[in-house]
């Protein structure tokens, strides 16, 4: 397990308190996230993020979005509860709004809607009631990384070299990631295996925290640029990839991070396996194809700079799409709680997932 | 033509004088180059780049390497002229160890050696002779732009959007480029055409210099991050791609700046035509196939930070190669300064390079 916590709830402060993830890895600081508003901004700016992580941020953003409430209007309205409702219900709209292509941001917050509505009892206990909901989304999380972390390393052999796009790591959810679980996994049980990291342009997330979280868990990797894979896939480095996913389709269809798909379209032109690391959460049964996932555009300084350094014409035109979408054609496998999912999808996802409520 | 001149010869400071291109897009600075020394660090550190430019570099480079030749040991010994020779054949050693990819470097230093072994005649015209020389490489260069330019504007048809990688452009060569020479002439000619712009990491050529190229040149662009392009080719957004070339094999496996390779896969999965712009000294009809073209590898520091930030671990290991080869099969065809060639490529190259001395 890792020997950070991405996110945790603090009881005493009464706030959550995440790792400002912008900051890896040239500082490691953690900071305290009192309000909805605070959290609303810290998955934007991306200080916590990864689709199971914002998950959880969310739902106890749900919890600080009652503060205000408890401690103002708690004492001095007759349908206090009925309001204090109400506004739990506006947080979830506000938290849903802050990004838009992971699902599992949008599953975390279900279940918040579906314990507020159901809630019956004590207007004082309401909070802790959502609280507790959210510590079992928490709780649930870590465990859920476990699980596939357990089902993916068994598909790891010693000697394997497996490359890696983005950060499906512990920094991105509760536990000890999806992905990159399921190397730590492989390497805890004893495995010889190398790691290539994707730098993952534009934000960096594979440089910052993917080489981050594998030099504290001391398992030996090769930092490249995203370009370098095809030479590295020629060159026979490359044995797997395993990724992470932001939402998969009911057909396999999974959007990722930008710069995914390039990596499954070399992967099958070299006859690599490419496997995707997920939670059922991940899984997104109301649509069909990944044509339905929304993609997320983000701010085009994120490639006219990098910190105070400018790396571009100043008008310069951008296009920064946050995610691109891997046809289900490119994946061997899916990695879940529950399995390893194969092809064909269409019928396999059904079956995994059939009887879960979604 | 570019407002800019990549590299020129001052006859009056007796020096080359290169635009430092590490500086660009922020800063726009010219800088004398008066020694071999300096031209070989130069070459070494970039601020002149791109494999017909390096060629050129190179030629003056050697002129450079009798200056002290000319103002110190001239007057004072009775064999000057073989000194000269040989002073100046230890500059083309010293010159050819500055980056072992491109071709043209070496090509270049070819014809100055010619140019020092034949040489009869008085000392004295004997710099001169080199500079002669080396302003005809130069001219040359820019001469076959333009006919590579042309010959390429031909396949571009108006409405068309390219990709493009890394720089491959003015600012690579003595003249309007290769791949980039393309598009600004296919623009000049009334097209109507829009450019897709690989970054191109780590040293950032598409976003620091193609985008700055397009930029003076008022040709719309779209920036993006090298992972972007798959998800572009798949949203149809590209017609056809052109790089450039370092150095080209018999067989027409192609060396060219790292992430090269990964366009070129995408490009045939995606059924886009992918040309290689590139003049006849970029040919290496010596060697048969791309697994004999050595591959220069970089210091790891060039992705380990960007200016003054940091970017990863400090300890993490970083693999860094400046070219990828391309084979072959990805490529449509190879737009040269005699004509378009098609594919077989074994057979057409040497038909049309079959009489050229190499």
């Amino acid at each position: 397990m890792p020997a950070f916590q991405t996110i945790r709830w603090s009881d005493e402060k009464v706030c959550a308190i995440i790792i400002d993830q912008t900051l890896l890895p040239q500082g490691f600081r953690e900071i305290e996230i009192a309000t909805l508003d605070a959290m609303f901004e810290a998955i934007k700016q991306l200080k916590v993020r990864g689709a199971p992580a914002i998950g959880v941020a969310a739902a106890y953003g749900v919890v600080l979005g009652l503060q205000n409430a408890e401690n103002v209007e708690n004492a001095r309205s007759a349908d206090t509860l009925e309001n204090l409702k109400k506004q739990a219900l506006a947080g979830i709209e506000k938290l849903a709004s802050s990004r838009p292509t992971a699902v599992n941001l949008f599953w975390a917050l279900d279940r918040m809607r579906k314990k507020i509505t159901s809630f019956v009892g004590a207007e004082e206990n309401f909070k802790n009631a959502l609280l507790d909901e959210a510590k079992k989304i928490h709780a649930e999380d870590a465990a859920l990384c476990e699980r596939i972390s357990e089902n993916g390393a068994a598909l790891i052999k010693s000697g394997m070299r497996i490359l890696t796009h983005c950060n499906a790591g512990a920094l991105a959810t509760a536990g000890r990631g999806t992905a990159v679980g399921v190397i730590t996994k492989a390497f805890e049980q004893g495995k010889k295996i190398e790691v290539f990291v994707d730098e993952t342009r534009p934000l960096l997330q594979g440089a910052r925290l993917t080489a981050w979280e594998l030099s504290q868990a001391n398992i030996p990797y090769t930092l490249i640029t995203d370009n370098m894979s095809a030479h590295c896939f020629q060159q026979g480095f490359i044995d797997a990839v395993i990724v992470g996913a932001d939402r998969i389709a009911g057909n396999g269809d999974t959007a990722n991070k930008i710069g995914t798909l390039n990596v499954a379209i070399l992967a099958k032109h070299f006859s690599v396996p490419f496997y995707v690391a997920a939670p059922f959460s991940t899984f997104d049964l109301k649509i069909q194809t990944g044509a339905e996932i929304p993609i997320e555009q983000r701010n085009p300084a994120e490639i006219k700079r990098f910190r105070d350094a400018i790396t571009a014409p100043e008008n310069a035109k951008v296009y920064n799409p946050a995610f691109d979408v891997t046809p289900a054609e490119f994946i061997s496998a899916f990695i879940t709680e529950a399995g390893v999912i194969k092809p064909p999808f269409a019928e396999s996802i059904k079956e995994f997932l059939g009887n879960i409520e979604q």
